[in-house]
């Protein structure tokens, strides 16, 4: 574990919400109070017609002078290559969703991501779900997923310099 | 979608909790620290015994000094009914999960809310289920059960002058 | 009900989170920042190669100076044998899943453990799981499992000093 191995980097926002809790909108509004171009990093895949919706929703809600770049499982890569100005990574859900359904090894990924971001010199907000509140799911791939999701979070909240919580669009402010 | 057009009203109170989270033991404290009569208006809708059995266990949880009032799907009326002295909705979950049963548009359900609210001169809290916390429900009907309660949160948050999240019977001030 | 009867311990500190929310770490270091020895009271039982798993990987996460005591169902008797020093409970929700199974009367447990807290002279920290931010389970053991461990924080936090929701590792101050 590299836990308490890294110290907060200055330009590192975590935000994590509920479905539906106004996280992504709150992180943008984090991105746009910075000065552009800003770069949306995209790690959704459209599997689905109710994802695709979804996707394509989440376009029509930001508003114009993004670039969108798509990362569904080379999350640290794209952080490299674009080291420099405000960047969106939305979501983190969706990313471990892609690592785990690739068969890759989640611990590997995430020692990736955490070493991408320590390198960086821009600004990044990440969004993730919070997904560990409910009733231990009966499917034990939830439950793996779950208890990744969660350790992903922790490994990232010693990272960043600002985590928060949206509840109902509104941020709590956890560190 | 109407978030933003909206100012806050500042008697609307929104206090969100997971289930058994003393939401609804806190709201009532809320409403009976204003000066009566109270009126409670009760949305749930008894289909089965276990409904039964929680309704019976609010009613005999709540002290003296309140009407009630039923509004399973016409709450905006019932609100304009009610314009004046403290109010207390219990709860939009079903208010909601009632709206969604009887195949009518959330959407115009909510803008009806909405304006009702706006258009009311007494303090008025509401409560809700915070559902999003956990793992993606595997039945569709859930999962847009779940966003659609999201958005609802949302927008009456915008409204709204306080926001509460309940943990453990406690209150956490969200706005 | 009790939930009233009793004021705040000055030693009991209740510490709720999601799945892998960094409760169990944060807690352990509430305790440990106090001078030692110190309890570990378990309340897992090990009925499958998981849950197993679960319990050696917490325990080679625990740093060496802690005594480990067992105590699937009377926590409260465990309470009072270790009544001075520093004690941890993990976790209140495998308690409460335990005393379930054993088709034991929640109340009556609920109520034992509340008077071994409220004689105990020494620091205690408990901790249990947040369940209750999702989707109402489909399952109706599942449902009255939320109730009662919603039911259990809410009661446990009335006699706690101290409250805190853990997310992402790290705490929210809730009381």
């Amino acid at each position: 574990m590299m836990t308490g191995d890294h110290v907060a980097v200055p330009g590192v926002t975590l935000v994590l919400g509920g479905a539906r809790s106004g996280k992504s909108r709150f992180a943008e509004g984090l991105v746009t109070a910075l000065p552009g171009p800003w770069t949306y990093i995209a790690t959704a895949q459209a599997w689905d017609d109710e994802m695709r919706d979804r996707i394509r929703q989440h376009q029509a809600d930001r508003v114009p002078g993004w670039s969108t770049v798509e990362a569904p499982l080379d999350l640290a890569a794209a952080l490299v290559r674009h080291g420099q100005g405000p960047v969106l990574v939305d979501c983190l859900t969706l990313w471990l969703t892609n690592i785990m359904l690739a068969d890759q090894d989640v611990p590997t990924a995430l020692a990736g991501l955490e070493a991408a971001l320590a390198a960086r010199a821009g600004p990044i907000v990440l969004v993730g779900n919070e997904v560990g509140m409910g009733i231990v799911p009966e499917n034990a791939l939830a439950r793996r997923f779950r208890d990744h999701a969660g350790r992903l979070h922790q490994r990232l909240a010693v990272l960043a310099a600002q985590v928060f919580l949206t509840v109902a669009g509104l941020p709590l402010k956890v560190k």
